[in-house]
């Protein structure tokens, strides 16, 4: 049997014919060109959607069903997206254009951060736990919670929110309108304040190189400066684990996952970004003397999460 | 059919018979006597169900099943509370130990504070909700998760620490190790040792007199003194509630649960605490734009909830 999996995205719409053990046997990609009105986004989607079917001599009537990861709230009972303001949709029948527009028999959608955590708990890097939960570490941070193999969002599927998380009263300021949220610390985006900030102070760092050897101050500036012994680099680098480390024990203690899930790309750092997490985690969460520990683990499914994660939501 | 609920607490065992309607037909208590050996604990609490037995004509076979809130982390596959350190248990077949000694068909166990969460899910301030979150402001913070009528604590039993957030990063010592914890601000030990810290230095401010009169400073005194115009007074509580209401937004964007319970002493405030917290996780939660909020109450069930919780843990 086949799944059509859509991860609609700011950038692209990216999508892909699913089988029943998780194996994307298709995948392809437009541009949303989310300026533009979202009918006409949903025209490409449908298309794109026919076209890799066309490819594997496929029609619509081969698949199950299409599913659509979609930024913003997504009522996964009514297929309408409540409101999302990155491709702005205010109660949108997401779900109902696209059986429309595509044939396909249903359509169930989640939001992407939910869609990517339930791919990874049932067949990436969490598969098999009772409980997961993925924090994803991007512009923002996104948080996901699966138990029992079934996504956890709240009465009014707004929930999940886990980088809204106030940290630090008082602290930077959040694009949500509070102060000292987990992600104005934990995200891309704030260890790319962080690494701006010490190279003010720090007119000598070698971040000031390497910035302007890779044409911009990046999420990785810091981390490499440290390899290459830079004091300033190592201070930024070390006040984003203890920021991250904290705001992860704070999950962990609410949760006590099986297994903890970080993805993004700061995780490209691999265990220079892991271990100390790990330690700091194990030593500081509430249960620590407990023999079972949450698993921290790297997400294991990258980019093709959207894709997976919206073909699994009705399996 | 008859269910036994039994609240393990710190200063006493409270025991009620309870039925399949969630009402207690007669309840009991003795002193725990925290200190002494558990299994004297224990044969205190078996002698305290037979009584309650007997006095309503009833043997130990017209009971379906015990249940037992306790604290500590509890195991509710196995029935053992494997760490508890206010009355001490490491590994403590706490169901084998009370099926033997009461002669129950069947023991289960959960976590006082889950329990708690659970029997006013199922019968009080959070009932027919989805998903209910249970906070309860005593000398921490206790927290219990419920969702689709089942609790939720983690695969290690140890999780719903909702009172181990951090959510100021360096602030106030948590006896957890950790600082800066949502409990040790919005806890009643933390609104006492705030109202201790201003009235050291406002030797005017009517706590003073107010606290003398009471003869210790309590969770009240700062309230007491708000509502008769003292300035320092206000200040304590306007400072209470913006901690209690800051952590509360934080679990309501990670749960956006239907209702979100509040219990303890504090909640005798009644709407002086309790509506400007709404008002305030109202405005700053993530989904305030969302017609459907979060109801935010005050627990029903008072120092029932324990043995209620208890009661339901089979059914």
């Amino acid at each position: 049997m086949y799944y059509l999996g859509i991860d609609l995205g700011g950038t692209n719409i990216a999508a892909g014919i699913v089988d029943e053990n998780y194996n994307i046997l298709k995948k392809g990609s437009v541009p949303t060109l989310a300026s533009r009105p979202i009918d006409e986004v949903m025209t490409d989607m449908a298309n794109l959607c026919k076209n890799l079917l066309a490819e594997m001599n496929l029609t619509v009537d081969d698949v199950e069903y299409a599913g659509i990861a979609s930024p913003g709230t997504c009522n996964s009972e009514t297929g309408v997206v409540e409101f999302s303001n990155n491709i702005v949709m205010y109660n949108y029948p997401i779900a109902d254009v696209l059986k429309a527009k595509l044939g396909v028999k249903k359509v169930y959608i989640d939001n992407d951060a939910n869609a990517a955590a339930l791919a990874e708990a049932l067949a990436g890097a969490a598969k098999g736990a009772s409980s997961a939960i993925m924090i994803t570490l991007g512009t923002g941070v996104g948080g996901g919670i699966v138990v029992d193999g079934k996504i956890y969002s709240g009465f009014n599927h707004a929930g999940a929110e886990l980088g809204h998380i106030v940290i630090e009263k008082g602290g930077r300021q959040c694009t949500c309108g509070r102060r000292g949220c987990f992600e104005t610390y934990s995200s891309a985006t704030g260890l790319i304040n962080m690494t701006k900030e010490k190279m003010e102070k720090n007119p000598d760092s070698l971040m000031w190189k390497l910035s302007e050897a890779a044409g911009k101050v990046s999420g990785k500036t810091a981390f490499q400066a440290k390899r290459q012994g830079d004091a300033a680099g190592a201070e930024v680098v070390d006040e984003y684990i203890e920021y991250l480390a904290l705001g992860l024990t704070n999950i962990v203690n609410i949760f006590q996952p099986e297994v903890l899930c970080i993805g993004g790309g700061i995780c490209n750092e691999g265990e220079y970004l892991m271990a100390p997490i790990r330690e700091i985690v194990a030593k500081e969460n509430f249960a620590h003397n407990s023999p079972n520990q949450t698993v921290i683990k790297r997400a294991a499914l990258g980019n093709d999460a959207g894709i997976l994660g919206a073909a699994v939501l009705g399996m």
